[in-house]
Parts: structure tokens; sequence; C-alpha cells
């Protein structure tokens, strides 16, 4: 399929560029959906990039520009001149405009503000008002609004004057005379509806709704559990301020996602193409945990001078340190990945915090038992049973504690009001680490009575 | 908000329906959505879950079964009358009624296709007939297609006749006379457009399209990218087969990253809940990996006996194994989630291998340097500047090498087919664990002339 396998056609944009071909690249754009565009602009550095976003037709370069990610969309911004400069931002999106103001420096904020029309000045100041991370920074404020006591025939006329220039359409809010929302309504109804049928008849009143305030990323969640085109948003006295439309809900989602996944490993979320991210960014979003994590590790290191004597007396204990630790690692970090993101998607939540632990208990001891089995099979092999039972009961021990730490600590993190994804697979590792330790070495006294 | 705060009303539902009161559970169910009752349904037994169920009104039935998952879905299935049980396959959607039926045991299978109307029997079959996973497996068959000839008003009235049983009608896909796809035409711009207006001149011929053998998770990013409601399917010879919808996508992806997250974790993915789960279905979906793991850590006590008398020596050597096997870990866990998510969502590719290695490499080294000053203040700190030399120079080694590890193995998975996915952190650090330790003892060699 055509739009499946791009990978053979990209190469050609970036040479065509490099090799500074211009027919060729205007024949390469006029080929490419916005879409495939945006992707390869995204990846190009960004001096290349504006050679040919420049070659655009007028009407393509705003679907292009709305299909980049804000990190590029700056990039090209700064590369345009005033006029197209100002021309792309009065065209834009105003949600999409409202964000990409939010993250450029001051003065590039200013000076974009100080182009635009008054009236999508306005609009965009409101947007900008909400929160960071909120459903105001997303939403549509241009809508199509219906009021319950029009008909099909009038709200028909409504949508035809007004559509055009909105972002959706499907979806249309209905109002009552305070412009409280009392619902919505499907374009696909009003179409087959007959004209005289009155709004308020066929309006959905137990539509979902969110306030403006609410995080973006639970209105998205929201949207994609109920199957949501569009999502009514209101102020606190539940009026109509706008609508969050799906293709926002979509790269909500995405971007959610890969920040829980960064998260994950213990690295911060790098904004925009990693193609594209240079060698200290990426660094840079790495070293905070690896830095904290390191130090942290320093308990492994006085665990293992605490017991010095106990080595030294069994050397043989020394050389199961890394599958222990790594072994425990393991298992703590698949109970805490499993749980963040049953936290994530709304599965588990906070006062499930018991079950859970019980449950993680129970899975950690179970694994520990089939673990331990292989662990004394290579203990005998390699060093002898003595040490293997050691090994064996350490496994269980490990595992078992492992899954209630890996499962308990996003669990109390989202308690305290921390993103539970913080508590990272590494993060998990290094705590079961230094504390596998010191349960290794008590039972290894215990057993082997030294 | 009403709907974001549900965190109260949900515990009242498995109450009700433990102390069996009927008319509190009416109440509750009359004043709740279907995407909320369906929630909470997926967190009870499924035994207790069939209780509500069964006091459901018959249209809000079919609501709430749709949006259970799949494996809800069989066990409420399988709780019901055979009547009842008829009728709700009757009147699910073509594709949902597909994959379900695709999941359960053959037996029920069988049962479930006897029952069916014949025009809905042979619409099953035909989806079954694709590949698992495949787009054919997601699409809906029943599309309203308008022909590329006709007007906007003869469009509008094939939408008004047709439009109410299908799942669609925003993107309408347009076919020329050999039913082969020319392309879409959005819902709106109908609504919008002059009666006389021909479809052909409204016809988007860029749009892009699948064919119903390609990946359905591969499609449904597209969708995400391309920012479509639907998405035409297609067959080998380019005619309309079905349209993929939004919501089948958003469901795609939700499910394709929990995979990739449990992945990440070295666990297999776990359908359905994460609360309804069962202990052994849990232990179960971790304990491959982690018994393939324990198996390598071998490896590691191979190494640790190998260099047995540098161990004896120098005893302080062994305080550092966890430290630094954990920081190559961390690191290694980094670069491979990095690159996983990277590849899911299209921003690396095949043959970006070897510049990502490079610049991997270079962000290893990088956080190498940044690590290694750390250990060699707490290593001189804790046992002397000799070994506190070496656990430094380990470091930068260690972190440059994972960084390496963890991004290429990804990137060859994909090459040689197999899901990038499957590269876990896990597996990164144990391989790291074991060529970690020969680095270490092998500088400690050099280094402490031993």
């Amino acid at each position: 399929m055509l739009s499946l396998t791009n990978d053979g056609s990209s190469a050609e944009l970036t040479e065509l560029v490099e090799t500074n071909d211009l027919t060729g690249i205007r024949l390469w754009l006029a080929e490419h959906p916005p879409y495939e565009i945006a992707d390869e602009l995204e990846r190009m550095d960004s001096h290349l990039a504006i050679i040919p976003f420049r070659l655009l037709d007028k009407d393509r370069e705003l679907e292009v520009f709305e299909e980049l990610d804000p990190v590029h969309q700056q990039e090209i911004l700064l590369g345009l001149r005033d006029t197209a400069f100002h021309e792309l931002l009065e065209e834009m999106d105003p949600d999409d405009r409202a964000r990409l103001i939010g993250e450029v420096p001051a003065k590039v904020a200013t000076r974009a503000l100080a182009g635009l029309s008054p009236s999508q000045r306005k609009m965009t100041a409101a947007l900008l008002g909400y929160p960071e991370g909120s459903v105001g920074r997303y939403m549509t404020p241009e809508t199509v609004i219906l009021h319950r006591d029009i008909t099909v025939g009038r709200a028909l006329e409504v949508v035809r004057a007004k559509g055009a220039d909105t972002e959706t359409v499907y979806i249309l809010p209905v109002v009552d005379d305070g412009r409280r929302l009392a619902g919505t309504v499907e374009l696909s109804e009003l179409v087959v509806s007959d004209d005289s049928v009155l709004i308020k008849d066929l309006v959905d009143i137990l539509v979902p709704r969110v306030s403006a305030t609410d995080p973006a990323e639970d209105a998205a969640r929201l949207m994609q559990q109920a199957n949501l085109i569009a999502l009514p948003v209101v102020d606190s006295e539940e009026r109509l301020v706008g609508m969050l439309t799906f293709d926002d809900a979509l790269e909500l989602i995405e971007a959610a996602d890969s920040e829980d996944i960064a998260r994950q490993s213990g690295a911060s979320p790098v904004a925009g193409n990693y193609v594209a991210a240079s060698i200290i960014r990426l660094a840079r979003a790495r070293s905070v945990w690896l830095l904290l994590l390191i130090v942290a590790a320093t308990l492994t290191v006085n665990v293992m001078q605490a017991f010095e004597s106990t080595l030294e007396e069994v050397t043989a204990l020394a050389m199961f340190v890394p599958m222990l630790t790594g072994t425990g690692g393991n298992v703590g970090s698949q109970s805490a990945t499993a749980v963040v993101r049953a936290l994530a998607v709304g599965e588990v939540r906070i006062r499930d915090l018991p079950g859970v632990a019980w449950k993680e208990c129970r899975v950690g001891f179970v694994l520990g038992i089939m673990l331990a089995c292989i662990a004394l099979v290579i203990g005998t092999a390699l060093v002898g049973s003595d040490i293997a039972v050691v090994v064996g009961v350490t496994v269980i021990a490990i595992c078992t504690w492992a899954a209630v730490i890996g499962s308990t600590m996003p669990l109390l993190a989202r308690r305290v009001g921390v993103d539970p994804a913080v508590v990272s697979a590494p993060l998990v590792s290094t705590l079961v680490d230094a504390t596998g330790l010191l349960i290794y070495f008590s039972i290894a006294r215990v057993i082997l009575g030294i």
C-alpha cells in the first residue's frame, strides 16, 4: 500500500534538498500528502527543512505546518520572513496556535501575538489563560453551537453558514438560554432527521463533559473510553467554552504514552523526533535519574562492606550477587510497569492499594518458587549445594519483596500527587538491589552458620 | 466534573450487587453512561458482572456490551440464555463480532455463527478470513458508499436511507464503476455544498488507503498521523472492502502501547483488566522471560568465577559489582526504551541503524563521563583512590557499551522480523551485566597490575 511503505521515497527528499534540486522537490511535494511531508521535515535539520517548506503552495503550507510537532513548528516559523510568519499564525487553528505561542521564547511570543488580528489575538490570549496541560490549552474555542429550541432545518442552516471555518461539526454542542451545555447532537442525526424535528428531542444529555481546567490527558482517555469524536468543554458555571477534538485526543494519548514509557526507563521525555534530537538533549533527559541512582547505589556498596567478613569467608557468595540483584530488579520492574500502566489507563485506582500489594505479593512468591528451582540447579552445578540452597531461598524472598515494592510504590506516588511513572524500572531495581543484598547475606549467615 | 470523578460512585455498584439490591442496581445503571457501566463490569468477577448486565434495557445492553473488552464480552456472553445470546450477537457491529468470535473456543464460535442471520453470518465469515491482527479483522464492512458521478443531493439521500445502520458516515468512500476506490468525501462537505454539485468535484483523491491484509496497528498509527476519523480499506485490486473507524484506531493504539510497555518489562501482555486478572495469569505472563534471563545470568556467575583469583586478592572489587551492573543496566534500558518507542511511532526506521548506534554511542559516553565523576568520589571515599579509578574508567566503558547494545538490538530485532519490543529492559540489563563484569575485571587487572 502506498501509505504504509514510504520507506523508499523518503530518502529522496533529503537527497533532493541536499543537492538543491528545486524542481525535484516541487514534484516530490506535489505527490505526497501533508502528513507525509511533515514527517519528512521532522526528520531533517531545521535549516534544511525550511527549503522544501518555502516551496509549498500557500494552502498546503498551513496543512503541513499543522501536522508538525511544536518543536519543529517553532524552528520553521523562525526561518520565515515577517509576512509569511504572520499569515501562517493567523490561519492556524486557535488551539494549535495557543499551544505553539505558549512554548516559544517570550520575545517570539510577543512578536507573534502582535501580528494577529484583534479577534484571533483575544481568542489566543483566552486559551493561554488556562494552565499548561489543561483541557483549555487543547480545546477548539470556535465551535458551531446549536440552541436546544431550534429545529433540525434551522440547525443545518447554522452548520452551513458557520461550519466551513470550524475544526469539527460532527458532534455539535447544544446549549440552553444561559449558554449552559444541555448535551450534544451528532451531525449524522441532523442529516437523517426530518427538518421540523426539534433539537431538544435529539440531544444526548448523558454525554460526558469536562472542565477547561481538567487535565488534558484525562479528558483524552475519557474520549477514548467513550469513543467520542469531540468532547464538550465547560467552565465552572457549566457554560460551553469549546470542544476537545479527536485529533487532539490522539496526540495527547500518544504523547502521554511516550512520556510514561520514557519515565519508566528513568528518562525525562524528549519532545520532538528522536532522529532530530541532539546528543546533549538526549543525555540531559537521561542523566538526572542516572545520577540520583548511582548515588543511591552507594547503599549497595555499604551493604557489601557491612558483610565483608562473610564475603571473605565464603568468596563464592559474591559470584551470585549479579544474578540475584538482576532477578530482583526484573521482577520489581515488571510489577511497577504493570501497575503504572494499569493506573494510566484507569484500571487501577488508589484505593486498590491493599488488594494490589497482596496480589503482587502472591505473584512474586509464585515467580520466586519457579526461579528458585532453576537457581538451585545452577548453584549446585557451579559451587555446591550449601550455597545453592542459600541462593534458592534468597530468590524466593527477593522476588516476593521486589513485587511488593514495585507494585506499591507507583500507588503511593499517585497518593502523594506525584506522577506514578516516576517510579521507574531503574528506581525499583536500585532499591531492590540494596535491600536484596541485605536479605541475601542475612539468609547466608543463618543457613551457613557464619 | 461528573465524568472525571467516578471514584466515589463505583464502590457502590459492587456493593449493590453483593447485597443483591436490584432496585439500587437499576437506579445506578440508569444514572451512568454505557462506558462507565462497562468499566465497572470489567472490574467485577464475571459471575457478579452478569447480574447488573441482565438488568439493562435491551438497547443499552448492546451499547454496554460493545464497550467491554473481548475477554469480558466472552464471559458475559457465556452467562446469557440462548435467546439473549443470539440477539446480542446479531446486533453487534460486524467487526466487533468477528473479533469476538475469532477469540472464543471453537464450540462457542460454532454456536454463535449458527444463530446469526444468513447475511450477518456471511459478513462475519468474510472478516474471519483475514489474518489475525490485520486491518480486515477490525474494519467495518457495512459502509455507505457513494459513486463519483452522483450529485450531492443524491448522496445525502443515500446517507439518509442507509446511514442509520452504519458505524460512521462522516468520511464517505467514493468509488468508480468497478467499485474501485476513487477517494473520500466528508459528510460536512456534503452538508455545506449545493445539492447539484457532483461528488467527483469534491472527492479527496490524495487520502491514504490501506489493504485489508496490512497490519492493523500500522493502519491505526497512520490514522493518528493523518488525523483521520475513518480510513478506506481496499483489496488487492483497489476495490473498497470496508472502512477502519477512529474508535478501532484508538483501541488498537492503546492495546499496542500496553503491549509494548509490558514487553519492555519482559512480560507478555495480559488481555483484560489488571484487577480482574488472576495470580496464575499474571505469573505466567511474566515467567517466560524471567526464567530465560535467570539462565542467561549464569554467565555472570561464570565471569565472576573466572576472575575468582582477582576477587580473592582484592575483595573490595566485589563491593562495586551491584553498582556497576545496575548503572550499565539502567543506561542500556534507557537506550532500548527510546529506540523501541521511536520505532513504534515511526520516528526511526531500520536503515537509520548506523546513525542511531553512533548517536547512542556518544550519548552513552557523555553519560559515562558524568557518572564516572560521581563514582570516583564515592569510590575514593569508601575504599581508596586505586579502586575508585578502576570503577570510574569502568563506568565510562560500560555506559558507552550499554547504550550501543541497548539501541542496536531493537533495530536488529526489527530487521529479522521480530517485534523490537521483545528487546526488553531486563534482557538488555542481563546482557550488559555479563559483558560489563568482563570489562570491569579486565580494567581492574590492567590498572591494578594483578
